[in-house]
Formats: structure tokens, sequence, C-alpha cells
């Protein structure tokens, strides 16, 4: 049961959007400017990042609905998204990625944790200082949106075709519909 | 020096700000509606909570930053903020705020630490729902701001009057003006 009262039937953080839809406004622009706006990283790249995160910090749901949208991006390899989480380190993605993904655990830690090398390595495997940038900003923000699902108690549901099916929506029209669709289901 | 080519002279977050303002804008909407808009915890009580949650996460600048702002809605009183940062339970603060405080604290350790008693004894000692979520989410959204700032390897003033100096500006005009001020800087 959530700490607070929140509207019913809106799974993870959409509970607290439509409790107080006055910051869930910028947290979904924040969110569609990271991980839905076109940019050099791939929807897909961005998503696994945020997945790889929330899975790092034990959020069961972000870790659920972002690994589904990454998957979904990814053309349905749910194997791919599970292997970053296990071990991104072996997993078949670009080794660039697995450079984002060194800094995005760090900062998971805790932001003094990113070193020099880090950042060096990320830019031997062709990475520029906006996707560094976006990849320390899409580690930090996770670190938010996971800590207000789980500080609140937010409920989740547990059976992965809820996820699958609101995936393909949010890969097509983005993050910033769900205050108001939360609203609207209040 | 930063990990990444900031623009020179802007201190903290503002660095990273000036650099991308499309994520500048939500962040700041976001922390302008925590910490400034008026609501029923007063400005110092959320500038205490930010400074509290950025000591933890031991960000210097943040925790500078934002105390100094806290102290100045306190009319200068840097030793309640001192107070706070190394030993709340102990400091001339409101049991309801403590209470806030406690349940920041967890947030800051990862959301699942926040417990049912935890939100109990902030119920009894007067605090609202709303008041519940926003520490919640203060506490949230400065493990982002914190990461942000140092995950990036920002630099800080080390003179405590230039966080003095800002921290009034701040504390009058809110944190809107913070990005577009970021870009004229640029």
């Amino acid at each position: 049961m959530p700490h607070i009262p929140l509207p019913e039937g809106l799974p993870g953080i959409r509970g607290p959007f439509a409790f107080r839809p006055e910051t869930a406004k910028p947290m979904c622009e924040l969110a569609e400017i990271l991980l839905h706006t076109p940019g050099t990283l791939s929807p897909a790249d961005r998503e696994l990042i945020a997945t790889y995160v929330s899975s790092q910090n034990d959020c069961y749901y972000c870790q659920t609905s972002h690994g589904a949208i990454a998957a979904h991006h990814l053309g349905g390899n749910d194997q791919l998204v599970h292997d970053v989480k296990q071990n991104f380190a072996q997993a078949a993605i670009p080794e660039k990625l697995k450079a984002l993904l060194t800094i995005a655990g760090k900062v998971q830690r805790g932001g003094k944790n990113v070193l020099p090398q880090d950042i060096e390595r990320a830019r031997q495997e062709g990475a520029t200082d906006l996707e560094i940038h976006d990849a320390v900003l899409i580690a930090a923000a996770f670190c938010m949106y996971n800590r207000y699902v789980d500080g609140l108690a937010t409920w989740a549901p547990s059976d992965p075709a809820t996820y699958r099916e609101r995936a393909a929506t949010v890969a097509r029209d983005g993050y910033l519909g769900i205050p108001s669709a939360a609203l609207r289901a209040r």
C-alpha cells in the first residue's frame, strides 16, 4: 500500500504524477528530452541506460517499464535487455554503449565515482561531449525517479504483458502526455 | 577540471545548465515548485531538506549553495544549517521537520528504506500527505542534482561570501531565471 493515498489503478510513478501534477510536468519534460527527443544516441540506447540504472537501484517498476520500452525499440529483444541488466560488459552491445553504461553505473553509486579515465574511454569509443553529458544526466535522473517510486511505496503490476502494451505507446508517443493521462485517470 | 568542456566561470550546476539549456529548463522548474513556490512548508524548511540530502550525498556545491539559501531564509542563522547537517535530531527545529528529514535521509539511501512507521511519525507531528510527498521528492530530486554536479566534476567556488551573495538573489527570485542567466553568461 502506498505511503500516502494515491489515485487507485495507476501503476508506479503515474500515481504520484496524478497526486502532484505540478511536479509531474517538469519530470516528464525531462524524461522526454533525455529518452525520446531525437538525438545521436538511439532511444534504445538511452532506455537501456535508464533500465540499467533502475535495476542497480532495485526499482522494479522503473526497470520493468523502461526495460519494456528498450525491448520495444530493439524489435522485442527482451534477452538483450536482460543481458545488459545482468552484465553489460558481456552483452551484445557496442563498446561505446558499454563505456556510457560504465559512467552511468558510477553516477548511480555517486557522482564522484566518475573518473577522467572513464570519460577518456567513452571518447575513444566515439562518444561526444553531449552523449557523455546525457548519460550522466539519465543516470542522475533515474536516481530521482527510482527513489520517488519506491520512497512512496507505489504499486507495480506483475504481469509483463501490461508493461509490453504500454511500452509500445510510450515508445511511439513519448513522455509528455503522461501527466494529463494520469489526471484523466484520477 | 570538468569532465566535459563547460562554459567557464559558471559554478556548480550552472555550467551544465548553460551546456544543455533544454534539460536545465525542467530541472529549474522542478526546483522552483519544490523549494520556492509558496506552500505549507516554509522555503527555509524545504531548503534545509535539500541541504541535508546534499550533505549526505557529499556534494559540496549543492550543500553550500542551498545551505546559504536556507540560512538567508532563517535570517542568517548559519549555525542552525550547520546543526541540521551534523545531527538534525539534536538541532533546534520542530519535531515535524525532524520527521520529514528522517524520511528524506532514508530516501537518499534508497526509496525502500522508508517504512510505514516513518510516515506515521511524520503524520503524528502534523505533516500532511502533500508535505510528506514533497519531502520524498525533494530528497529524490537532490539525489539527481547532486549526481549531475559531481558526475560532471563541475567547479565550485570556495569563498562563502560568493554563496551568501547569490543566496539572497535566489531566495528572492527563485529558480526560474537560472537557465537564461546561465545562457547569457556563456
